[in-house]
């Protein structure tokens, strides 16, 4: 039995660099690269998570372009890809949507269940994976987890990778 | 022995969406997640080639607000990341500085000396990956490589990723 995975982007609740409650701002470098990416991976839904109006206003204009404005007719490989893309105001809008085992994501996690990246797939049922923007995911305004998947180890340079590699790399291993 | 590796991400020569020799603009969030992700692997230098000299002026002023200026003050992590960026006008001219086996990258290379990503590493020697933007590397104006990466394989629903996701796959199957 195979897990069906979907992921979701949150920009609140998250925190600052000084660890402080934030909300980030949606970047559209972000929607196309999560959107491509779990595409080609067959990752689905991809739950973009902000509370802002004017945010979803944004949102639904770029993936509009894609889906029934001109960026489809010229690439329809990125229409399909935009067409998984959902909006919502929440984390707890998204378990609404399905009864979705919850997974984290951090360079640092607590203390915790831990699952690789690649174990996830042979477990049954529907399963969100969870990337924060920003510093990270603020956990104390969450739901909690089902666990968190293992950091991806580095050598130690730079301790974060940027969110649109991070996804890239969970969603590689899965299938590997 | 273990393999030494560098990066090269190509602005020209490329291909636009028609097939034709093109040459694309260096995008900011480029020049950061190739930094980001390369530091995160220890993979370095990290060249970006461009022939022309407004984007070489805009390269240096990205690269010395984090190497000189307030920016690797608040986040000395993206200092380092920084530091590895190297411009030049040309392929060639990253070939004066190591010996490079050149190993290109696409989605659908033509036929040629295959090499999985994992295999590289125990290859001895400086090797340079090289990824394009646009529509791909022209290959025709370029040297000719070593071989080719194996292309990433996904389900098939879109064909591409984003090249900030390739490098990022490519550099964590290089370590596993």
């Amino acid at each position: 039995m195979q897990a069906k995975i979907a992921v979701a982007l949150v920009h609140h609740p998250v925190l600052n660099r000084l660890g402080e409650p934030a909300t980030t701002a949606i970047t559209s470098m972000d929607i196309h690269d999560f959107a491509r990416t779990c595409a080609f991976y067959d990752v689905a839904p991809v739950y973009l998570v902000h509370p802002a109006a004017g945010m979803h206003s944004m949102v639904a204009d770029i993936t509009g372009y894609w889906l029934t404005g001109k960026g489809g007719k010229r690439n329809p490989g990125r229409r399909e890809a935009m067409k998984q893309i959902r909006m919502v105001n929440t984390l707890e809008d998204v378990l609404q949507d399905a009864d979705y085992s919850l997974w984290y994501t951090s360079s640092n996690p607590p203390k915790g269940q831990m699952c690789e990246a690649n174990a996830l797939m042979g477990q049954p049922g529907s399963h969100l994976i969870v990337f924060g923007t920003g510093w990270g995911l603020n956990v104390d305004e969450m739901p909690n987890p089902n666990g968190w998947l293992s950091p991806i180890a580095g050598i130690g340079k730079v301790r974060h990778l940027s969110v649109r590699a991070v996804v890239a790399i969970y969603l590689d291993r899965l299938t590997r």
